[in-house]
C-alpha cells in the first residue's frame, strides 16, 4: 500500500495543482461558474480514476459531485464518502503571501486555498483507493464505494439536507466516511469523534421610537442598549456556565474514559494562546481547553450594537440595540428545546417598556456524536494506525458544525471521520496550506480501511 | 409694561422672522457664513434697539455678540445676558411639515429652527428693555445691561470657556441671567435652579487579535463583547442605582423643600411617555421622574458595538467592542472625581486577557446649581410671577448640561435662568416652533426684572 502511493505522489500533487486552480467560492456569485467547472473536473478525475457512475447533480444552489463504484463481491458494504470542492473567499487578499489560485510547494507544504479543506483530503481518497486495488490485485473495490461532494459546504450547506432526502435511495450506505477534518498533529494521529451543533439568532430590543437627548430624558427612560447589555451579560454566571435554565438538561456528559482520552491530546494552553492570538483562556470552569471546545456547550456574543457608532460621544439614550448570539451544542441537545430555551430566557430577560423580537438563522444544526468502540470506530482507528507506523489513534471533537448531523440522521449509518488536516493548516484564512505528508498518510489509511470495512461485512459494520 | 409689549408685538415678529432665515447652522461648516451673518444681524439689531457699543466677537470657531448699555445711574448692577445665535442642524429634512428657514405663524405658534432655540428668546429681551425704558421713561437702562450671546453652543461650546477667560474684564457682571431654558407649561411659570454636568468616554476592550471562528474556539477565550456588556450591566444595580463606588459621594442631596417643590411641577408620567414616545419609565429607585432627570446624577449608554453586525449571523468570537457611556452629575459631583472613579470601575470590571482603553470628551462638565432664596433668585421669580399674573414660580432643573457651569465659575456672579420656551417646542427635532404669547411674557418678565435688580443694588444682589 505505502509503497504504491509512494510510487504515485506525484499524480497526486499534479491533480491538486490543477484543480487548485479553479476558484470555485461558493459564497461568492461571480465564482459560481468556477464551482461548476470545479465539480466538473472532480467528476472527470473521478472517471479517471475508474468509477464506472458518475454524476453531477444539481441543486437549487451549487452542484454536488456524485460517484459510484460497485464492488463485485456480493454482499460488500457500502461506504458513503462526503467531502466538499467548494472553497472559502480568500480576503483580505494582502495578507496572502503567494497567490490564493496559484498553488506553491516549499518542501512538505503546498499553500493555496483549498489545499487542506477540502481539495487535497478529496485527492488523497483517488490514491488510496487506486492503492487499494493495486495492493490487493482487484478489479473492483472490495466495498462499494460512492462518493458525495457537496458544491456548498463554505456557504452552510443550505441545499444539502433537502438533496439528502430527495436523493436518499442513491445514497443509501453501511457506513459513512467524513472527509473534512484533521488531526492533532503530524505525529499524533486522531480521529473526529463529535461535531457541535448550532442555534444562531438575533436578538433586538426596541425603547424610544426615537433617540432620545441622554440630558433632558436620561434616567428615566428604559435605556435598550444597557438592556441589550444585562441580557448578554447574564448569559454567564462568573464560571462560565451558561445560565440559560435547562441549558445542560440533555447534555451527554464525558466519559471518565474521554476525559481520560482528551488528556492524552498533546495540545498545550500556551499553543492554543499562539493560534488564538489570545492573552488569557477562560471558559466554563472544570474543563480543559479541548473540552471546552469540543464536548462542551456554549453560549457566545457574535456582536452587538446600538446608539452611537462613531467617533466621539453623542449623549443620546438610543432607541433600539441588538445582539447576535450562537450556541454550540454537543450530543444530546436538540437544537429545538434549546431554541424554546433561549426564547423563554430572553423574554424574562426584556425589562418593562422594551419591546424584543428574536430571529433565528434557520432550524439550527444538531450536534453529532461517534460513539467510541464500534466495529466501524475500530476498522477507522486501526486502519488510520496503521498507516502511521502502529501509534495509537487519539479521539479528539470539533467545536463547530457542520452538515455531518444531516448525514447521519438521514443516511442512518455509523459515521467516522478521515482527515487529515492540521491545526496551523489555515483553513478559512490567509495563506492556507496542506501538509503534504499528511496527505499521503490520509491515502494509505483509506486504502487500508475498505479492506477492513469489507472483512466486516455488512452486519458486523452495524455492530 | 404689558402696554408697551402688547403694542409692539409685531416689531419682534418681524424681527424673529427675518433673523429665523439665516440658517446659522454651527456644527456644519457649509453654514459658518450663515452664523457670520447671523451675528451680523443680531449686532445690528442690537444697535437698532439702542445699545451704543456692539461688538462682534471672533474666536477660534464661530463669532459671538457682545453688546453693552451702561446705565447712567451711579453704581447701577451689572446684568450679563447669555444667550446663543446658531442653532440645530435640521435634518431629517423630510420630517418638517413646512421649510425650517421660512417661518410660518399659525395663531399663537411659530415655527421655524431656532424660534424657541434661542432667537426667540433672545428678541424677547430687546423688545423687554425697550419696554422697561418706555415703562420708566428712562434714558438708559436701570442697570448696566451686557449681552454675551454665543455662536458656538449647539456645536458643544468649544471655545466658550477660552473666551470668556481672555474677556474677562468686559464680562465682569454682578447677576447673570441665562436665557435658553423653558418653563414647564404656559400657565405653569417657572425656572430652572439646575443643570447637570456631564462626562463622557468611550471604552474599548482588545481581545484576540483577530476574529476567532466560535466553533472552533469559541467556550475556551475571554470574548470582548461579553466582557463589555458585563461593564454595561455593572453600571446599575437592579433599583437603578449607579454602581461606580464612590458615584455618590458628593451629591448634594435634594432637601425637603426641593422635593416639596418638584412634587408640585405638574408634569405627569403620561405625558412624559408620549414626550419620549416611550412605553415604560425607568430609573433610581425613590425618585419621581422630574427628580431622576432634573436633580439625580446618570450612567447611560449611549452606544455600544463589537464583532459582527451586518444582517443574519456569523459565527466569530469577536476581536474588539466598544460601549460610549455619558455621566449626567449634580451638584457638587467633580467632573475630574468622577472621571477617576469610572476609570477604576472599568479596570475592576477587565477581566483578564482583554485590555481595555478608555478615551474622555475633553475634561468634561461641572454641574450647576442655583441656590432658592437668594436676592437674585427672589428678583427672577417675583418678576416673572408679576409677568404671568400672580402666579407662583416653580424651581425645575434641567437635566442637560451647558456653558452655565463655565460662566458660574469664570464670572463668580449669581446666576438666574429666565427662558420661556416650552417642553413641546420640539428643540433639536423637526418642527421646531415656539408659543409666541410665551415671548411676549419673556419680554414682560425681562422688563420688570431690571427694575427689580436695580432695586436691589450692587451689594444687595450679592446677598
Amino acid at each position: 500500500m505505502r509503497e504504491f502511493v509512494t510510487d504515485h505522489r506525484q499524480d497526486l500533487l499534479d491533480d491538486l495543482d490543477a484543480w487548485l486552480r479553479i476558484p470555485g467560492i461558493s459564497a461568492q456569485p461571480e465564482h459560481h461558474g468556477d464551482v461548476a467547472r470545479s465539480a466538473e473536473w472532480f467528476a472527470e478525475a473521478a472517471r479517471r480514476t475508474g468509477f464506472p457512475t458518475v454524476e453531477i447533480w444539481p441543486t437549487a444552489g451549487l452542484p454536488t459531485v456524485f460517484a459510484e463504484w460497485p464492488s463485485a463481491e456480493p454482499d460488500a458494504p457500502v461506504v458513503l464518502v462526503y467531502g466538499h470542492h467548494d472553497v472559502q473567499p480568500v480576503d483580505p487578499l494582502e495578507l496572502w503571501n503567494t497567490d490564493p489560485f496559484d498553488p506553491t510547494i516549499d518542501g512538505d507544504v503546498l499553500r493555496a486555498r483549498g489545499a487542506s479543506d477540502d481539495k487535497g483530503q478529496l485527492l488523497f481518497h483517488l490514491l488510496g483507493l487506486r492503492a487499494h486495488l493495486a495492493a490487493t490485485g482487484r478489479d473492483t473495490p472490495a466495498v462499494t464505494l460512492k462518493l458525495l461532494i457537496e458544491g456548498e459546504e463554505e456557504s452552510g450547506s443550505p441545499n444539502f439536507a433537502g438533496m439528502l432526502t430527495e436523493r436518499r435511495a442513491r445514497l443509501d450506505a453501511d457506513i459513512v466516511v467524513i472527509t473534512d477534518t484533521g488531526m492533532v498533529a503530524p505525529d499524533v494521529p486522531s480521529t473526529v469523534t463529535g461535531m457541535r451543533g448550532l442555534v444562531v439568532c438575533t436578538v433586538t430590543f426596541h425603547g424610544p421610537d426615537m433617540d432620545l437627548h441622554s440630558g433632558v430624558f436620561g434616567g428615566a427612560i428604559p435605556n435598550p442598549a444597557t438592556a441589550i447589555a444585562r441580557l448578554a451579560a447574564a448569559l454567564h454566571d462568573e464560571t462560565g456556565r451558561v445560565q440559560v435554565p435547562g441549558f445542560y438538561d440533555d447534555v451527554l456528559e464525558l466519559t471518565a474514559e474521554e476525559r481520560d482520552l482528551f488528556a492524552r491530546v498533546p495540545v498545550n494552553d500556551t499553543e492554543f494562546l499562539a493560534v488564538t492570538h489570545s492573552r488569557a483562556l477562560a471558559g466554563e470552569s472544570g474543563f480543559s481547553t479541548l473540552e471546552r471546545v469540543g464536548a462542551r456547550p456554549t453560549a457566545e456574543v457574535n456582536g452587538i450594537g446600538g446608539g452611537y457608532q462613531g467617533s466621539g460621544g453623542k449623549t443620546i439614550v438610543p432607541s433600539d440595540a441588538f445582539v447576535k448570539l450562537s450556541f454550540r451544542l454537543v450530543a444530546n441537545q436538540d437544537p429545538r428545546a434549546i431554541t424554546a430555551a433561549v426564547e423563554a430566557f430572553i423574554a424574562a430577560h426584556t425589562p418593562a417598556g422594551i419591546e424584543a423580537s428574536v430571529e433565528w438563522e434557520g432550524e439550527g444544526v444538531a450536534p453529532c456524536l461517534v460513539p467510541l468502540g464500534t466495529p466501524a470506530y475500530e476498522a477507522l482507528t486501526a486502519a488510520i494506525s496503521e498507516a502511521f507506523d502502529g501509534l495509537p489513534v487519539l479521539p479528539t471533537r470539533e467545536g463547530g458544525s457542520g452538515p455531518e448531523a444531516a448525514i447521519q440522521t438521514i443516511i442512518g449509518a455509523p459515521l467516522v471521520f478521515l482527515g487529515v488536516g492540521l491545526p496551523d493548516d489555515q483553513i478559512h484564512a490567509p495563506n492556507e496550506k496542506v501538509t503534504v505528508s499528511m496527505l499521503y498518510k490520509g491515502a494509505e489509511a483509506a486504502g487500508l480501511l475498505w479492506g477492513r470495512v469489507a472483512a466486516l461485512g455488512r452486519p458486523g459494520l452495524r455492530g
